[in-house]
């Protein structure tokens, strides 16, 4: 069931333990509202508790060292920024079909909680930022440190397209009540591992040009993990590198999975549709990123990829 | 003499004829002012020309395609974003004590214009953008991409500590009335010449770490200008880097100049003191970031930093 702001607050209100969860592999935004709106909970006399398949990384202590979970006996269960109760991940099995409510900004969502509150935001963090202004709450510094965590990470601190105004309003507001910015910018975006900048490197070194510089492809293969220490889920930042080479047209990143496979993420200029090349080859996604899986041989696999970005690249020729 | 803002408003407002001037290596802030300020001023039906002592690099093409110098003849001469007469570079020479009016926003200003109006604020287009709501003009969508471009990369996209609750409430409003951001973050902070990522490649295999990871340093020579193809003016990014590194706390770029002998840039975690590292080697700058130069031997140099660096890390361990 799809539900209104209004319903949402009376289920908030309403209920008195509350057990929150985080998608798996946990970002700035799943945790920035998991914990904001546990504090949110604990302001108005609730019992809550957090939970999430995975551990939460290191650079979140601000948001974790102080949280400590209250004993929940049979709590009204509530996912943050899910889109999908898979991405629960393992606790899946345990948790399915409990979820009492969903508060994402996903449009892509499955509804699957007994209520949605979906809202079309740059990130889920703006929500529960308008749901607290309706509540029996004095936003405290420990909360709107995780808003703007989930606010500035989801927008790619304020970079990507799906920045608004909107974004800019409530970020002016939580700056101007007070907000540990320049701790949190330096723990999202300036920090560097060891073992990434030396993944980065070798990952650097395969990159090679096509059709007049207008392709750059670049491949990670596990034994590239294995060197840096490095894993797929730092390698992110990487996945974006070949598009931002000046006079890129399409950016292609051929990562090995630990089951030999490969996955392929295209990352394109507005003028050539990602979806389409990966569509070619069986996947999809939007316009400007997609992605698909393929099983072959590597150097198959890379000639198959620039066929499919030939057709693209001659079709903005004619 | 310091101005107010009524005064700044009656200089724009009285005269008829302006030629306004960015600093050298102009940057998108001293540009955005540039191109803002003489919109603003053709929309009151003045004539304005503009002039730099360098050309402005390409990335700037929306601001500059369209734009034409009108002819003025004895102009009232406005710098924008100019802390010092020297910051014009050659043109200092021809126009040196012919500044009428200054709009700047560094509290290290020298007072050369005959008038100087200044606020401290995040960006120098800040106060344009301040002064153009007082005057008898609509900011167009070019005005507000000028400005944009200012606020957005003097503060590293929202990123750095000058950025204030102002600074979002501003483009909060120019975002609402219509901005070009994903065309501004795309040229600004999304592309990476090919020549600057194999200087990054060629410095990155410099980096080495001391005193167990806390200092990390990179040397850049003139011989990998001359092998990629990239310019000092391109490295802003790499002097960034090691501090970047997890568990850095100093990080240290030695670049050597045309004239061979080497600029040192410190940037430091807040708990050290970059301009007492540097101040031992006759530099000097701000906590956070400092720089000195010296003419000796590359290792030499190198042993010389280190020292200096051992002092400032011993003093924390105290």
């Amino acid at each position: 069931m799809i539900i209104e702001k209004k319903e949402c607050l009376r289920l908030l209100q309403e209920n008195e333990e509350f057990l929150v969860l985080s998608h798996e592999h946990p970002d700035g935004d799943t945790l920035g509202c998991a914990f904001a709106l546990c504090e949110i909970l604990r302001l108005m006399g609730k019992k809550r508790a957090f939970r999430c398949a995975d551990e939460v990384t290191k650079d979140f202590y601000y948001m974790t060292d102080s949280f400590v979970n209250d004993e929940v006996t049979e709590p009204f269960v509530i996912c943050v920024d899910v889109a999908d109760e898979e991405l629960l991940g393992p606790l899946a099995e345990e948790l399915g079909g409990k979820a009492d409510l969903c508060i994402d900004h996903h449009m892509s969502n499955t509804y699957f909680a007994k209520a949605t509150y979906l809202v079309n935001e740059a990130a889920a963090c703006e929500i529960i930022y308008d749901l607290a202004r309706s509540l029996p709450v004095e936003m405290n510094r420990y909360i709107r440190n995780c808003l703007y965590t989930g606010i500035s990470t989801d927008t790619g601190c304020f970079r990507y397209m799906n920045t608004t105004a909107r974004t800019f309003t409530i970020v002016a507001s939580l700056m101007e009540q007070g907000i540990d910015s320049a701790m949190i910018n330096k723990l999202m975006f300036e920090t560097k591992t060891k073992s990434f900048l030396t993944l980065e490197m070798l990952a650097r070194e395969t990159l090679q040009y096509f059709f007049d510089g207008r392709c750059a492809m670049i491949t990670i293969t596990q034994d590239m993990y294995k060197q840096s220490g490095s894993t797929e889920h730092e390698c992110y930042p990487i996945t974006a590198l070949p598009r931002q080479i000046e006079g890129v047209l399409v950016g292609v990143v051929i990562k090995q999975k630990a089951d030999g496979s490969y996955g392929i993420s295209v990352r394109t200029d507005s003028e050539i549709d990602a979806s389409q090349i990966c569509g070619r080859m069986g996947g999809g996604g939007h316009r400007g990123a997609a992605g698909c899986r393929s099983n072959g041989n590597i150097e198959d696999i890379k000639a198959q990829i620039l066929d499919s970005v030939k057709i693209s690249l001659e079709g903005i020729n004619q």
